[in-house]
């Protein structure tokens, strides 16, 4: 159990932490930080916080738990601001949807005297702020949890711990193959449907479900996606260059009218989907 | 209301198509084609069907509407085989996911001694077979009718009106119209799909509801899929051209960090996704 917990950046997924914690009884005490005083108050009234301020350096004093979930960028630029005022012994970790940079950045100047992981919880949706909240969304998700040859012992144990309890499956791996992982499973898709709406951005009444379902995702917030595209810039570039090819690849096939090829590759895709079942 | 209605393949369409007939009172009698026996008991029991054969010969005979509702391929070469055997004035629709092809090549065979009207109802989903049929689905789904320089207004105003019946909504265009729209809307989102699936094949297990969303589609039937991308190549390869230059673009702001452009892109993506607000 922690005695005090700041989460700074109370939107759906900082506000989830702050419900499942309170559920879970795994914290004393929870203050919240947000950038507007609205937020913070709706913030209060859903009792996802204890307490709120505007101020991330008055939340951290005293917390043996800080954890970031604001936009990457915020992350680095509040993580190093920081690292300076942490109590001993703090444990940082954030929720950023990239790792490699973050760590980078973070785990020099807070691992000094404090410990910093990593995490990455796959929960959410396309929704954004505290009202989206619910302390049930980490139930059965993924949540990557980041080590290097920085990393402590005992800092990881208790990160994972954190995410276990809340009712994640923890999955630890390296930023490198975190970043890689993502590229194709989250941002590539994000990027993809994204076109896919500015395609059809004449005919969007025409949309039916299969329409609705694959473009989803493109509905998410612009800033945070806006900085996890500049944050994971090399994995990106590879994918989304391997993703033309292969776009190509197919279309070649149904220009030149390769029935037999372009029928292998629409079974083999379905084949691969349908293991996924949802 | 019709005397005798003949569905050929009785599918998640076809067998949704009887249902919905049925509950609403507008044929005396139902025939069902299948190319499998099991398939016919199975919409027998389901009762999507009055009667089934195997033969599409002899379904016709007597019937003042035929609904072709098989993949496309099978559509053309059925409607030729059918179009001697027809009963004068009979009304045939189909219900294929591309349009022009069909129109050329039924329009003149079978609208010399009767009507033919080309439909694309736009509901069902990635699952298929007359288990998954249920006469709600084109309740206030969208359905396209065609219309050519050929189409007889009387039966036009028939299809309409059948289509509006069971709870569509109807848009009459051109079958080139179609194609494009539907290239757009289905096509593209199809293939784009196919390939995120493809391009995460070795990182699937880590797929949170994000990939699960955006990649539903790629479960659909493969041979229907096959089929629609050979029949629609004009169309398609226009856009796959058009969101491969775009993809292109969005990946050298990133490439280059042009955080400003990258941002008022990511924004204008989401203005377009939002209005669709599902």
């Amino acid at each position: 159990m922690f005695k005090k917990v700041a989460i700074i950046g109370v939107g759906l997924i900082g506000g989830s932490i702050g419900l499942a914690l309170k559920k879970k009884r795994l914290a004393k005490e929870i203050v919240g930080v947000c950038r507007h005083k609205t937020s913070l108050a709706r913030a209060k009234r859903k009792r996802a916080i204890d307490n709120g301020t505007l101020d991330y350096k008055d939340a951290v004093k005293g917390a043996d738990l800080v954890i970031l979930a604001t936009p990457v960028n915020k992350i680095i630029s509040i993580g190093k601001a920081i690292a300076p005022l942490l109590e001993p012994n703090c444990l940082v970790t954030d929720v950023g949807s990239t790792k490699e940079v973050i760590a980078k950045e973070l785990e020099g100047c807070i691992g000094r005297r404090c410990s910093f992981v990593g995490s990455h919880p796959m929960a959410g949706s396309e929704k954004r702020g505290v009202a989206q909240a619910r302390a049930g969304i980490f139930k059965g998700a993924l949540c990557f949890v980041v080590k290097t040859s920085r990393t402590k012992k005992s800092a990881l144990k208790r990160v994972n711990r954190l995410w276990r309890d809340l009712g994640c499956r923890v999955k630890v791996l390296s930023p490198q193959r975190h970043d890689q992982i993502v590229a194709v499973i989250s941002h590539l898709p994000h990027l993809a449907a994204g076109q896919l709406v500015n395609a059809a951005k004449n005919s969007l009444s025409f949309a039916a479900s299969g329409f609705l379902d694959s473009t989803r995702i493109a509905a998410s917030d612009s800033e945070i996606w806006t900085d996890i595209f500049l944050t994971n810039k090399k994995a990106i570039m590879q994918v989304v260059n391997n993703y033309i090819r292969n776009l190509k690849r197919v279309s070649r096939l149904i220009k030149e009218e390769k029935e037999g090829s372009l029928r292998a590759e629409c079974k083999k895709i379905k084949d691969l989907r349908d293991v996924l079942s949802r």
